[in-house]
């Protein structure tokens, strides 16, 4: 393990395309509800719509302060709404609504990162740090098997990443300078918000997640503590 | 399983005393200490000393908002700072003191707890509702093997039990109503606290946690919805 690692005592990790596979993971799922209930549309497309909502509709809580903070179950929610009406899904029920925005409760991992995880938790502790509230990410965990030690969502402190305060409030919260905490994503700017603060950072390329329209990080952009090809590979540079 | 709890997604546990056994686990923890720097001292007397300042000290910072919330951490090392001056502990360097005061992430469950614990994951949300801190009941957990779920700690809320803030605090995180939660607590003043806000009750007796300073909680002294003798009973009452 190169020194400058020694110290680290805590694995924070992105989740929406770090940990997940959201986009494979949500196709499956609304394919499947329409299956059910003999509903047919371009599923791929609304899942990608669904996403591409996902930047602006944090920007937006992020620009009104004066509205109060929105959980992303509920940012997502108003993007739903709004996309069954757009790719004329016809009349959905709001228990059918309710169970379609959980399916990002639902989301599976990449292969690699149940036994990574497993490995790193042996010597580090580790938690996701995410976008996701807090319900979100504790479901999600249940159903994927991801053995965290401790949830750290942007719901705790009132902000979304990038904003400063969620990557120092999970240090705070563990009680750890930044430099002895580092953050995994899959997502170059997480990491370069993450090093301007002090924290460690590891590289995981996930070059399939935006599958045909994804148009950036296929490649580091800086200079990472840590490059690594997953999870596993991830824990074995870490001395797991 | 009763029908009234048919309804309850998550358990939420107070951990000093219900989970772990505070008490024997710093005597064996300060003795041992002792023994490595040949200290001797009444170190039965030293904890008990150690754990009466805990409710004075946690009131103090509910009378005094103005001077911020203090995390149990902190607390707690004011109290072992004053207690080697009491007990003549004699020079302790700083990194000793700080070694002492994480005793409280060192703390060893109860016998029953993992095995229930581990049971009672299959089918509900497990999380401490603690007025330990984050990183003290992180730590714990790992130490002890605790497969919490999520951990919710009085710091997120900036409230120590038994303040509503805590309870509901926690519901919310969950995006629950609080009857689908149910608080799992040693203390009766605790599950009165819960209960008064429309959270599920289950008292599992601890009648050892204080040795021969126990004066309380030796039986159910309210309506709770379980009593049970231990986790896995407690487990098994709940369907798991």
């Amino acid at each position: 393990m190169k020194t400058e690692l020694s110290n680290v005592k805590a694995l924070i990790f992105d989740v929406f395309g770090t940990v997940v596979d959201w986009r494979t993971s949500l196709i499956a799922d609304l394919s499947w509800w329409g299956e059910q209930n003999s509903v047919r549309a371009d599923w791929a497309g609304f899942v990608d719509a669904w996403r591409a909502a996902y930047f602006p509709s944090m920007d937006d809580v992020r620009k009104h302060p004066e509205r109060g903070y929105v959980i992303l179950d509920d940012l997502h929610r108003r993007t739903l709404d709004k996309l069954i009406a757009d790719f004329k899904i016809g009349d959905v029920s709001e228990a059918d609504r309710d169970y379609l925005n959980r399916g990002w409760h639902r989301l599976k991992p990449w292969a690699d990162v149940v036994a990574g995880l497993t490995r790193l938790k042996t010597k580090f502790t580790i938690a996701p740090l995410s976008n996701g509230n807090v319900a979100l990410l504790t479901n999600m965990a249940k159903n994927a098997g991801l053995p965290w030690d401790v949830v750290f969502s942007a719901e705790l402190f009132k902000h979304y990443k990038p904003d400063p305060e969620t990557y120092l409030g999970a240090a705070g919260l563990l009680r750890l300078p930044p430099e002895q905490v580092m953050k995994v994503a899959a997502h170059n700017g997480d990491l370069h918000a993450a090093k301007a603060l002090g924290l460690k950072t590891a590289f995981i390329p996930r070059v399939t997640e935006y599958a045909h329209l994804q148009n950036r990080d296929f490649r580091p952009d800086g200079e990472w503590n840590i490059v690594a090809r997953d999870f596993n590979d991830l824990a074995a540079q870490l001395g797991c």
